[in-house]
C-alpha cells in the first residue's frame, strides 16, 4: 500500500521502519525533519509538508496528544483537506474519546475513513514489531487495513465499529497499568519499611501471582528508583489519566482509583524535574510519604 | 514426620490430606470434628483435643484469622503448653504481624520452635498442591520443615529469620490482588458504560497485557457478576486489608490505595448479604456506583 | 450608572433588582425574556438583543457557567463587539480561571475594562442584597464600580489586580462549602448508624464548634434529606469541583478531598434524577453506602 | 460533692482547678505527682495512689487514651475495685466507642455508676471554664453530676443514656475538625500557588462563610506554618481518627474522608519530628505535596 506516516517520535519510528520492511510504499513526515533520516536509509521517501504525506491509500498518524492530532488534521494543508476521497485516515495516538468521535464525524463528512488504533507496547515494542494494536471503525476500511497491523504488531484486537471504543479501551488500559504502578509502589514502601529486601519481594511476587510482565517491568524500576531516563514520560501518563477520568465523568462512572492515581501526577508536576521522570516515579511517592 | 495438624477448612482439608499423600503421619483436630472424616478415610488419627494434636515433631495450624489462632495457642490444652521443647509450630493462617511476633516470642520462652508459613492459593491450589509458601523462622527450623512445604505446594520462598516478615509479605500480597479487583471494576465500568462488551474486554487485556490468572479470575467474576458463593469471603479479605493497614500504620507507611479498598470492603460489609459474597464483589461496586 | 445587565437566573434578577433599588439606569437582557418582566415592572429597561445592553458605562453579567459567558461575550452583537472604549464589563459568573485570564486579555485588546466579580451567597441573598463579592480588576475600574457591589451585597472584598485571582478564590471557597458538606454526611451516617438523632446531633454541633451558618443550612438539608428542589442544583457545584480542580492541576497543586468530591458528584450524576437534587445530596451518598 | 480527680495534663489541671473554684471537694491523682501542686495550693488534697481518689461521691478521669484509662480502672487498686457501690465514674477522656461499652458493663456489675463525658475544647478553654462537655449515662447520675459539668464548661449536652453515644459523638466532632483542617489546607496551597496572600485569604472566608472559630485557629496555624508548640498533639489526632474509623468499620459505615485524613497524620509520623506537631500540620501537606 501507499501510506503516509506522520509522527516520528520513539514510536512511531519504529512503526514506520516495520511498514517500510513489510513492503509498503511510505512517505514520512514529522514536524522536525531530522528524524526522518533513519527511515530514508531504509527506503522512506520524505514529505516536505502534510499535504504531501496525504497522496496515498492511508494515512496514518502517531503523535502526542489530541493537540498535535488536531494541528495536522486540521487547516488548508491538513489532512481532512487534502485526503482523497475513499482514502483512509489511521489514528495510533492515545487521544481524547471526544476527539475521537469528531474526527470519525469530520472524516465522514469529507468522504474518508477513519480508523481508530491505538496501540500498546513501548518503544522497544514498537521496533520490534510486537505492539498490541486495538482498532475500531467500518469493517471494511478495517479489513484492509489488516496488513499494516499486522507489520507492526504482534496482534490486532478488532473491538468495535465505533471509532472511540478503541481510544476508550486504551484509556482504560493505561489507567489499569498506572494501578498496578500505585499498587507497587505502596506494596514496596510496606515490606520494604518492614525490613523485606524488595528485589527479593519483587522476585517473589512475579514468579507466582504476579508473571505478567508489567509487574517485573515497573517493580523493578521502583526497586531501583531508576526513573530516568523515561520509556514513558510522567506528564504522558499525566495526560492519559485526565483523558480517562474525562471519558469517566463524561459518562458518569466514578473511579476514586483513577483519581487517586491523578492526585500522584500532580504531585510528580510539582516536584523539581518530575516532568522528566518515567510515569513509573509515581510508584516512588509511597516511599517518599514514608520517610524512605 | 509426626504432624499434628488444626483447622480442617477448605485451605487446611486439602494441606492435611497432601502431607498425608507425601506419607506423613498425621493427627487432625477441628472444632467442628465432622469435617475430619474424608481425612480419616485417607489415613489420618483424629486428635480429640488441641493437646492431642501436640505429641509430634511439629503441630501445623490453618485457621480463619488471630482469634482462632489465639484460642489454640493459649490454655491449658494450648499448644504453648503442651508442645514439646524443640518441637515446632508451623502457623500457615493468614495473621497479624503483631500476633507473629508474639507468637515467635512465647514459643521462643517455652523452647519451641516458630514457623511462620502463609500460603498463596485458593482452595483448589490447596487440594492439588499447587500453593505457593513463604516461609520465615530460623534456619534449621525451616530446613527441616521444607519436606512439607514441598508435600502441599509449587513453590516454597524463604523470606527472612524473622517470622512475621512472612505475614506482612503474605497480608501485601492480598492488598496487590485487592488492587487488580478494583482497577478492574473501575476500567470495566468504564468501558461497559462506554459501549464495549466487557467480556471481550477481558479476552483483550488477559491476553495481551495483563496475562497474570488472578486477572483472568477475578476479571471473570465481575464480568458475570457472578459473587457467590464465595471462593474466599469478603469478610476475609476485609480483614486482610485491615491487618494490612493496621502493619502500615505501626510502620508510618501511608498507602491510600489500601484505604480506599478498606472503604469499599465496608460497603460491601453494609450491603444486605454482603458478608457472604467473594471478595471479588468490589469490583461491582464501580458499576453501582456508576448506576449500572 | 447606566448599567446593562445580562443573565436573570435566580441569583441575577436578585442583583439586577437591587442596582434599581439604588438608582442605578438599568437595561436587562435574558435569553428567554418572560424573566424581564418583574424587573421591567420595577423601572428596568429591556434590551431586544446583547448589543443594546453593551449602551451603558457598565454591562454586568450572571450567568451559570463558561459557555453561557462566552455566548455573550464573543461574535458581531457580543460585549466585546459592543461594548464602548473605556466601559467596563463586570462578570459576576462563577467561570473558569482560564475564561478570566482570557477574558481580561481580549477586554483589554479592546479598549475596555474587565472586572471579575463572583459572588458567595444563594438566592435568598441575592434578594436582600446579602451577597459577598470577591472582586478583581484594575484598581479604578473596580473604585468605581464599588457603588454597584454596595447596591447588591453586604460586604465587597478586592482582593487582587489580576481578574483571575477572584475566580479562583470563589472555586476555593466553593470547594470548602462542599467539604463541609461531604464531612457532614459522612459524620451524620456514622452517629445515625451509632443511634444518635442526628438532629440533635445537629443542634449539638452547630451550637458549639460549628458555629458557621453553612454547617446549619447543609447540615439540615442532609439530616431531612431534602433536596429537591435544588437552591444550588448538583451539576453546578460538580462543574466548580471541576473547575476547581482543573485550576489546580495547571499549578500542580494535588488536592485528594476535591478528587473525593469530584467522585460523589459522578456517583450523584449516574444516578436517576440526580441532576435535579441539591448539591448538598453528596452529602446523602455516606448515608447510602451504609446502607442507611 | 467529694471527687477524686485523675489525670492532671493540659487539660485535666484547668478542670480540677474549676472544680475546686465552684467549692468542691477536690482529691487530685496523677502518676507524676509533681503536676499537682499548683491545685494543692488552690485546696486540692493529693492522693498517693489510684485507691486513695476513689474515696468520694465522684472519681473523675481525663487521660490520654485507652491504655492510660484501663491502667487506673483494673487492678487491685484501680478504680472498679475501690470505688463505693452507688459512687460514680466520669470519663472526660477522648477514648474509644468500645472501651466505653465495656467500661459501662463493668461498672454495672461493680454497682457503681458511669459516665461519659467527653468534651471539646482547647487547653485555654479548659482552664477558662469555657468547655462543651456532651454527657452520656443514666438520667439520675447525669442529674447529679450537672453541677460539675457546669463547673468546668459553658454547656452541656446530654446525648443519650448509653455511654459510648458520647464518645461516638466526641470522635464524630474531632473528624469534623480534622476535614476543617486538611479543607483549608488543600484551599490555602490552591491559592497561595496561584498569587493570592494566604492571609487576606483567610480575613476573607472567616470574615464571610466560615465565621466558625475553627477555621480562624487552624486557618491561621496553616497561614503562619505555625505547627509548634502542638496545643494538640499529631498523634493525639492520629489516634482519634483511628479510633473513628475503627468505630465505623464496625458499624459498617465508609468514610472516605476519614481514610484520607488518617493517610495524611501517618504521612505526617514518618516525617521526622512529626510526633511533635500540632495536629493542625496535616494542613501543611497539600502544600508540601505542591512544591510550595
Amino acid at each position: 500500500m501507499k501510506i503516509g506516516f506522520i509522527g516520528l517520535g520513539q514510536m512511531g519510528s519504529g512503526m514506520a521502519a516495520n511498514l517500510l520492511k513489510a513492503g509498503h510504499e511510505v512517505t514520512v513526515y514529522n514536524r522536525t525533519p531530522e528524524k526522518a533520516q533513519p527511515l530514508i536509509a531504509q527506503g522512506a521517501m520524505i514529505a516536505n509538508d502534510i499535504a504531501n504525506a496525504c497522496q496515498g491509500d492511508v494515512v496514518y498518524t502517531m503523535l502526542a496528544n489530541d493537540e498535535a492530532v488536531n494541528a495536522v488534521v486540521h487547516g488548508d494543508n491538513g489532512i481532512l483537506a487534502r485526503l482523497a476521497k475513499g482514502a483512509t485516515h489511521i489514528s495510533g495516538s492515545t487521544i481524547s474519546v471526544e476527539l475521537s468521535a469528531r474526527l470519525t464525524d469530520a472524516h465522514a463528512s469529507a468522504g474518508q475513513n477513519f480508523i481508530s488504533a491505538p496501540v500498546f507496547g513501548r518503544p522497544a515494542a514498537a521496533a520490534s514489531a510486537q505492539l498490541f494494536i486495538v482498532a475500531a471503525g467500518a469493517s471494511d476500511a478495517v479489513e484492509k487495513a489488516m496488513p499494516l497491523f499486522d507489520a507492526i504488531g504482534q496482534k490486532t484486537f478488532v473491538i468495535s465499529q465505533t471509532q472511540s471504543a478503541a481510544n476508550l479501551l486504551k484509556l482504560s488500559g493505561n489507567f489499569l497499568i498506572a494501578a498496578v504502578i500505585e499498587s507497587l509502589g505502596e506494596a514496596m514502601a510496606l515490606v520494604g519499611k518492614g525490613g523485606i529486601d524488595i528485589h527479593q519481594y519483587l522476585d517473589i511476587i512475579t514468579s507466582s501471582l504476579f508473571t505478567a510482565p508489567v509487574y517485573k517491568t515497573y517493580g523493578g524500576l521502583i526497586a531501583d528508583r531508576k526513573f530516568e531516563p523515561a520509556g514513558f514520560a510522567a506528564p504522558l501518563g499525566q495526560k492519559d489519566i485526565r483523558l480517562t477520568l474525562a471519558a469517566a465523568e463524561n459518562l458518569s462512572v466514578p473511579m476514586p482509583l483513577a483519581s487517586l492515581l491523578r492526585d500522584r501526577f500532580i504531585t510528580l508536576a510539582a516536584q523539581q524535574g518530575g516532568e522528566r521522570l518515567d510515569w513509573a516515579a509515581i510508584g516512588g511517592l509511597a516511599a517518599k510519604d514514608a520517610g524512605l
